[in-house]
């Protein structure tokens, strides 16, 4: 194992200092970097030894790492991801699980979860990570950090493993909503003025009626603060409201994302395990038994779907809208409780249902630290349409500071 | 060499024969498949004998090749692709040059040369290819075949090499329109009724000035036909006017679309070859050794303007815009003729100044076969804008039946 040595927050894969290339609007700024985003001369593991070890050092830094080094920022080292990113709880079979600095005893989340662990932890003003199902937004909302997810193709994905193509996407988990603010516009290659400020504060009640009740009453405390503050009404909108069609919040996930995730899954990690028979850690290997018997041509309605919500979804979202809710519907689980199928579903199932709304809709989503849940963090989401990265990052501005 | 034998078009790998997986809209079908793209139980080469044999035979079909299966089509073979996808002339090193049936002492363009010899020599009715550059529209120009680059992500490249993943397409080379268009919205998941109209035929100038005078007189005679008959009046537009700056056409290839290419590719196959150091065609040599030496750093402003040129052309398309142009400046050059880096540029940099518009603003574009030059074929070119695929096949059907 080569994880590093004296790491409190147990995140580190391995230490180092790249420095920045340039001066720039991240200067001073230290990151981490997840560990499925090439990182020149270390070898990626995507979560697996057996994978490092059957691939070369790549030669050159990930896109969206030069430009975060050639924005000021330096980079302090490479962070744990879960095997091959198919997780949300970050508790890895080989390295371990990140430290949760807020709420020890319970997991960072993931797939993100070194990423979030150096953040928390206080060693890193931001991380390098990637989003699909939720891997930015859930350790997010279970460390207490800001993160964004981007519309989905935004940022470059060149040096990043290839995972779910038509859903992944790399952003930033963050200390700092300023930090989250500048580091994504480097990204996002951001420089758009003339933005409108946000009018309607969309509130998805589907979202509020599958969180826990205390993370609903949290969230809807924080949401009339805003509106207190901003002068403008809640609006509470159903899901079938959103779309014009008789549907549950639950359609985005188990009539499109979750097929088109798994069919996608396949012809990218899922072909090279078939072929080299890695070992694998339990967990992964309980999921990945789906994902190896899944028959995609089954569901091929399900996902053409995909391509129906996310043109509904996006005729809702005007210039000046976010939609609401809380980025997960119930606290960090307690380490190691997630070893039995029915803790799994009782996780994965409603948060999932709440992440796969940006996901099938290929939105942006930014996860803020607002909500405390029995001394626990919780994150309250904002999204808004497709390519409105930049609103998104204003509107926040205007609507939390 | 596993090039098929008894082949007159020279563009098979592999001759086999896979069923329809259901009946659907493309009954009857016969489709090849671009060597870029996984067929279960064959070894994808990416135009490289090397790259094929480090790699092993995946399990899955690409998503891509099950959606055409599961709609009625007969796939009937894999076909060659340029060294690494990354050209657009369609002669292969390894694999020779795929025949032009049209023209056949001229290169078939590239780098979908395999799917463009298999479709215009009558052995398929389609092929499944890829665009990033240009490789279906130069090839579908050049050998007078229907083809179509969808908007950025709008079909699942799972299962289709990494290429340059903020401009690659999956897409579709046909002998006719309507099976371009059924094969595309099976790709699309394309259901969308209720489209508007097209009204505004604009007329790209700049583009019209790069091509050779001769592909500029078929071009505007074709298009003054197509007002007469729709009734729409042509609007001639300089670049210039589109994105509301005094900007050349080239502006999208030399700020922007270029060296974000080169730079993605550097993250893909470069790290690759950089470490498995395979043996390399020669005329991919030469170009490869700009790739190895490229400092990406010094060139991230121009990576950052393809944002801006993105935002800028697509403000300027409508619900019912069309914007026309010939797919390429040049009809097919000679067999053999490319072989100083002076034959090169004269094809290489007025055609990339052409196809780099819709690249670099994520757009859709059908490059339709309608000039014929000095008795070869050259395509004429219809963009809409961005996700507006559906729009633009249903402004053909208007338009050119």
């Amino acid at each position: 194992m080569s994880i590093a040595t004296n790491d409190p927050s147990n995140a580190f894969i391995e230490h180092f200092d790249l420095p920045p290339l340039c001066e720039g609007i991240l200067d001073g700024l230290k990151f981490t970097v997840k560990d499925n985003i090439d990182l020149a001369g270390y070898r990626t593991s995507y979560g697996s030894p057996t994978w490092r070890d059957a691939h070369v050092a790549p030669v050159h830094n990930a896109l969206c790492v030069d430009q975060l080094l050639a924005a000021g920022a330096r980079c302090i080292g490479k962070v744990v991801a879960d095997e091959f990113t198919y997780s949300l709880d970050g508790e890895s079979f080989y390295f371990g699980t990140p430290r949760n600095a807020k709420a020890p005893d319970r997991v960072p989340g993931g797939s993100s979860s070194g990423s979030a662990a150096s953040v928390a932890g206080g060693f890193a003003d931001f991380s390098l990570c990637t989003d699909s199902g939720g891997s930015i937004r859930v350790p997010a909302s279970l460390c207490g950090l800001w993160g964004m997810r981007p519309s989905l193709h935004r940022v470059s994905e060149a040096g990043v493993l290839p995972f779910q193509p038509s859903v992944s996407t790399v952003g930033v988990l963050a200390d700092r909503f300023d930090v989250l603010d500048r580091a994504m516009r480097v990204l996002l290659n951001e420089h758009t003025t003339n933005i409108p400020a946000p009018k309607h504060i969309v509130v998805l009640q589907d979202a509020l009626e599958i969180a826990d009740p205390a993370v609903r009453g949290q969230a809807e405390t924080a949401l009339q603060q805003i509106a207190d503050r901003s002068g403008i009404t809640l609006e509470p909108v159903s899901f079938a409201e959103i779309i014009g069609e008789d549907a549950p919040l639950n359609a985005c996930n188990m009539e499109g994302l979750r097929d088109l995730q798994t069919a996608e899954f396949q012809s990218t990690v899922g072909n090279w395990i078939e072929a080299c028979k890695p070992e694998l850690g339990a967990t992964f290997a309980m999921a990945y038994e789906n994902v190896r018997t899944f028959d995609r041509v089954a569901v091929l309605d399900n996902i053409a779907n995909c391509e129906h919500l996310f043109k509904r979804i996006n005729a809702f979202f005007t210039e000046d809208t976010v939609v609401c809710f809380p980025t997960t519907p119930k606290k960090a689980p307690l380490k190691g409780s997630l070893n039995t199928l029915e803790a799994v579903m009782e996780f994965y199932d409603p948060t999932m249902t709440i992440t796969a709304f940006s996901g099938v809709a290929r939105l942006p989503e930014v996860s803020a630290p607002m909500l405390t849940v029995e001394g626990c963090p919780v994150g309250l989401s904002f999204v808004a349409g497709h390519y409105q990265d930049a609103y998104l990052l204003n509107a926040l501005k205007t609507l939390i500071y």
